[in-house]
């Protein structure tokens, strides 16, 4: 096992060993483009280093991080045409600097070429990985639509809110670790516990960052804090404190995200109020932290040493602590 | 080998097997919609007949024929938002019918959709009719990005613009074909040259595409004939006209295709008039004539029964007089 900057780093050169500069330009400079713009590269990490605890060499995983990369970004382009984002990454968005247009088909493309890195394995083992890559890939489809359904929702139940985010951004968390599992042939009980724990992490993760976009410390959240708040995002956090509210607490909240304003100062402290006030913040924190301990269970019953399961842990704490 | 509208129905009952009635509906309904509209299913057809060309049974090509018709429907959705087109077969598209985002987002899902229904096939050939579809995926992609680079160029050439074309259209004619050919395991060269049967006839098709939207009988042609000059699309024939014209009827032409009128019956009357003075008009029918003729020439050397080769050529003459 290497240390996890070095999976980045051995990722990274990977990625900038691939040729993007190819005709038409117009199609392939946005994926460079995007490709560039940095970020922790979490998901293809996660697909190099599993396949090192189920004694893989990481380099026969590459292609497949790759993949899960690629389709990340791809997500991320068609995203922020639907969200109409300016930002991603503090960098200007693709259909921004480009248009609509080039970043759907720039956005397809990428969708495409995720799947033919898959090419770079044997046939069982290339359609244990498109199949589960096809899989995941329709479930973020569908937890991106449900995001959009809940917007205009005012009966948006927990469970609905968990199976949003689930499917948006854990099962691809998961499936990144199952990838690496699948490519090391380990049994296919190491490849779905495995691929449990990477659930239950990445639900632990998005809930922290629901948490963290409203509590979060401007200097190391990397977001603008207060964000979701802003745009009236009905997170775990609201849903809760809509669930544990008194009426005229419920009635204020209600009314304060139905608010757009220019000077968000006061409602962003008005709202945080009343997430502390109802509990909600706390319930937050709690579900993070059963998630969290929920992955690091399942890493018990994974058939690997115990150094292999504390490296595992340590990447968990040191994810949920935003030290990766 | 059955009646080619006794593929067509085979394929429309399968299709109709098939279930989209799933959560979100906000993802599948639009899906289940523009799947319904209609069109000749030439694609798929080509699928099921060539792999009984090949003697397997229809029947096993049915999945991959439903994955191409999948996919050229999801190329529709995001093309349609591309070209801001308000109606399709007649019908209201998607992005109209619902919105921008929704239109994304489906079109998104069909291409993973496309991909999932090679599952039905084992290993090896599911490796093989998958990397042909990624191949074809992607130059589709590629075709649409130079298409809408023509639209801002005025030196494209005529090598481009059939270049343009080849990946736009004519691949995924010739893919759908190769696909029956992989699943009837027909050899390597068989499986070559029916590609490239598929390749011409594909061409000579959207030529003929090309040519029909001039003058074509707007009783039979489907779309409304003059629809590319009021568009101002540089197709084949209005290359030829730039190519063959004096200075003075270039400079006409020139000027007429910047123009956007509100009443265009003149603009297309003084339009096919130059098309026909320069010899564009009879270039393009040699042109359509060039690659259906290249296309039977492969199909000599196909290794099947003479029935089977009047079959497919009879096939390409009926599609060339849009009779199919």
């Amino acid at each position: 096992m290497l240390p996890i900057p070095e999976y980045q780093e051995q990722f990274l050169r990977y990625l900038e060993s691939q040729n993007f500069d190819k005709e038409p330009e117009t199609l392939y400079q946005p994926i460079d483009y995007i490709l560039q713009l940095g970020g922790k590269r979490l998901r293809p990490v996660l697909t190099l280093m599993t396949a090192e605890i189920f004694d893989a060499d990481y380099k026969l995983a590459l292609p497949a991080a790759l993949a899960v990369e690629v389709f990340h970004n791809f997500s991320l382009i068609h995203d922020d045409i639907m969200d109409d984002a300016p930002l991603r990454r503090g960098k200007i968005t693709v259909h921004e600097k480009w248009n609509i247009n080039t970043g759907i088909l720039s956005g397809d493309a990428m969708l495409i070429l995720a799947y033919q890195y898959f090419e770079n394995y044997q046939p069982k083992t290339f359609r244990k990985l498109t199949k589960l890559f096809s899989k995941t890939a329709l479930e973020v489809c569908e937890g991106q639509q449900y995001d959009v359904d809940f917007e205009t929702r005012n009966d948006v139940t927990i469970p609905e809110y968990l199976k949003m985010i689930e499917y948006k951004t854990a099962v691809l968390v998961a499936a990144a670790m199952k990838m690496g599992a699948i490519i090391a042939q380990t049994s296919k009980e190491n490849s779905r516990l495995i691929y449990d724990f990477g659930l239950n992490l990445g639900l632990a993760f998005q809930l922290q960052d629901d948490y963290l976009d409203a509590f979060g410390d401007p200097k190391t959240f990397g977001k603008q804090v207060g964000g979701d708040i802003i745009e009236n995002k009905k997170t775990y956090l609201y849903l809760k404190a809509i669930e544990f509210s008194k009426p005229e607490e419920k009635e204020l909240l209600t009314q304060l995200f139905l608010l757009h304003l220019e000077d968000n100062e006061k409602k962003i402290k008005d709202v945080k109020e009343i997430f502390n006030s109802t509990g909600a913040s706390d319930a937050t924190q709690k579900a993070i932290q059963e998630f969290t301990l929920k992955a690091f269970d399942t890493l018990e019953n994974i058939d690997i040493s115990k150094d292999k399961k504390a490296i595992l842990k340590d990447f968990g704490q040191n994810l949920m602590n935003r030290n990766v």
